[in-house]
């Protein structure tokens, strides 16, 4: 397993090859390799701290509830790409309740935090690239959320495809942006959270809801 | 002037010390000195990229408006510190329509975003530090724009305070939220909030309600 484990992050750690050997070496013993099944909670928010997680193959979702139960996704976590949202120890900015799901069968690299943070003190580069990656999805968070508080766009794209009738829909993203009043981009946007979610089958010029209980939920 | 100006970056500008003459010279030369009168709009958001201002003296705020004109401010930045989010070429978080206010007569030192863009390519701390800084700040926003999407929190407070029938009322943090259902934490950041937005005053167990207009539009 060890060896599996040095070769995936030879693979997939960011910036594996500016590590010396002894870092190499500390990085594959320290990393555990676990595996989610779909539909398992792995991390509850409220201070836990499971250090970054890797994804080699899956998804993981990070959402935050509303005390009515109501999820907010607030971004996806794909195969290679890193999640730091259950390293709440690495920026207080993850303190707040979110919680992360496996959506697939997901297998993950673990680099618990303390490991994480004796690399980051030697390697600047490495906390730049954390870092970046922070804010990137903060800021696709950011957007979403304000098109939920001040726009509720999410209800209104959901209400649209509703009040049709019908679950196939011929509209394109444009004409259902003059629609409701709001920009093509916004539309787009929300389609593809919906399609994410599994409320809708986005193709050309077509969209086909189904989960018709869910985007009333919206 | 611009003898001032390499002053003030001398003193203000981060890791300043760790830049070439050359790089020294360079900044001083390009970067702006200005001033702004109490409620001007300094950006405006959509795409506009003003580069970083640094605070001298004074205080900015970045907000969102939503459609019917409810003003949510974002965060603060004071004297000393950093707005990242006047340089949306930087980021492209900031892309969204993030307007910024100064709220009391303002100067700021505005380093254009080409010069600041030739630094960061040789200052890879330099560039750390304005995402620390970044990552900070939407932390922040993330934790405020959830207690109002999911609990209205700010509007429970607001609730709460003008239905007492006075302008001076005489509870605790604490009691405040066992009366509203809800943490002593988030009832003192919301309070701290509505104190920075002139709508109350906070002293030793007193909350003194400045503006109860405003608190009713919330």
């Amino acid at each position: 397993m060890e060896e599996k484990i040095k070769q995936l992050l030879a693979e997939k750690f960011p910036l594996w090859s500016t590590l010396s050997d002894d870092e190499k070496k500390q990085l594959s013993e320290g990393t555990a390799y676990r595996q989610y099944k779909k539909g398992s909670i792995i991390h509850h928010g409220q201070g836990e701290c499971s250090g970054i997680m890797l994804v080699e193959e899956g998804q993981l979702r990070p959402f935050i509830v509303s005390p009515e139960g109501r999820e907010i996704t607030l971004f996806r976590v794909k195969a290679g790409e890193l999640c730091l949202m259950t390293a709440s120890c690495l920026m207080d900015a993850i303190a707040t309740d979110i919680m992360v799901e496996a959506v697939k069968d997901t297998t993950v690299l673990q680099v618990p935090y303390p490991l994480l943070s004796s690399l980051l003190e030697h390697h600047m580069e490495l906390e730049l690239y954390l870092y970046k990656c922070a804010t990137e999805k903060f800021s696709d968070m950011l957007w979403f959320l304000q098109q939920i508080l001040f726009y509720s766009a999410d209800q209104r794209v959901a209400g649209f495809l509703l009040q049709e009738g019908t679950d196939t829909l011929s509209y394109t993203h444009e004409e259902i942006a003059k629609l409701i009043g709001t920009a093509r981009e916004v539309v787009s946007r929300i389609l593809k959270y919906m399609e994410d979610e599994g409320l809708v089958k986005l193709s050309r010029g077509k969209i086909t809801i189904l989960d018709r209980k869910k985007l009333e939920l919206m």
